[in-house]
């Protein structure tokens, strides 16, 4: 099963075929680089707040000559494109907070990789039945999904919201709904596996001793969950 | 020539006919009372940044039976209207700016009330070939909107600014066009008579010795505009 998804071998796929390729950057801009010519994408979003920003603006890149149609008509704001009252504040905060994640994107990076690798490094050997969804290295620096068998990733995240630490279930954007992360699915997983799914994000406010404390956590609230569970067999 | 709009009649017309009625109430939200049933409103829109709150946040009210339909889809937000992750830093001073323009809004309407009709009958007084658009009180506390004959108001515009006041010409959501407002010319004025108008905007930073240097400069401006004017006959 091949987990990962290659922009650029996409976006190649894509130019060839005379077809148009969007990618939602929303998780990789600021984090990892992207050149949208030598990875053949013609549009491209990326959002203030998931860079530290403030709330309010994202980004489209459209590449020249790739025509598409505003959703927003009115005031004919942004060359016609997104007809609005233009939010400043946000924009400038975003350039700023965008400038900063360039800036410091290696060493982060590299520190962010590094405490990933021992999350899962840890929870693969000390829980049992826990599994990595993805790509162990061909991942984001600041994304670990892992599932456990038997037990909902409901559970997981309401008992350790309890020892004060915030992950998630599915994606956030779907979150509101019951339905397992579609990614998930789409990546191969069974239904009960994605619902036994979890992510845990770090950041630039991620430090040692607070991986220390989750990896100390976890295990207990994995062991907790299983002694009452009903999908134990 | 009627100016004025009303509100309630217009949606009582629209309602009678089994239309539905939308009011861009940008302008009016926060200053003046506004009662969606009493005034037959189906639709209403309103702005953060219009009543100092932040930008990056707005509402639309829908009437309880109304349906419309979504421009934005993706992650189902707010009910599935708008879906986005929502601004919530902006909303909630959003809720607090539309707190303050309630608590004041009598007291603040009654003050720019009264700088407004200074500011209109000083200038009709002053300076020759100067009519007031729209109703002279049946309009909102905080609005002049003055043509000259023979000059155009981009004139005004960056004559005003080398003195340091800041007004409009047209609607500021088409100013980047050369158009003439179309309200004003929805309201029957001819098109070199909307391309002579300006709009004074007042508010809550608007002291009385602003007032005094507007009413002080703005006679000047014009005389010298009007000097060196090619519509001068």
């Amino acid at each position: 099963m091949k987990l990962e998804q290659s922009i650029s071998e996409i976006g190649s796929i894509c130019r060839k075929n005379n077809v148009y390729f969007h990618t939602d950057a929303s998780q990789s801009f600021g984090k990892i680089p992207i050149n949208v010519v030598d990875m053949n994408i013609d549009l491209l979003t990326a959002s203030s707040q998931k860079i530290y920003g403030p709330k309010g603006a994202a980004i489209l890149f459209i590449r020249n000559g790739v025509k598409i149609e505003p959703l927003l008509h009115g005031g004919g704001q942004e060359m016609n494109m997104r007809s609005s009252t233009e939010n400043i504040p946000a924009i400038v905060g975003f350039g700023k907070a965008t400038e900063l994640c360039l800036a410091e994107m290696k060493k982060e990076n590299k520190r962010l990789t590094k405490l990933r690798d021992r999350i899962i490094k840890t929870i693969l050997k000390k829980i049992d039945n826990s599994y990595l969804n993805g790509h162990p290295k061909e991942r984001i620096s600041n994304n670990v999904n892992i599932r456990f068998s038997f037990i909902e990733g409901e559970s997981i995240l309401f008992m350790l919201d309890s020892f004060g630490v915030g992950i998630s279930t599915a994606s956030a954007c779907s979150s509101p709904k019951l339905e397992p992360s579609h990614v998930l699915s789409a990546m191969g997983l069974k239904h009960e596996e994605a619902h036994g799914s979890i992510r845990i994000s770090i950041g630039r406010m991620t430090k040692d001793k607070d991986v220390d404390y989750l990896l100390n956590v976890l295990p207990k609230a994995i062991e907790k969950i299983r002694l009452i569970s009903p999908h134990k067999k």
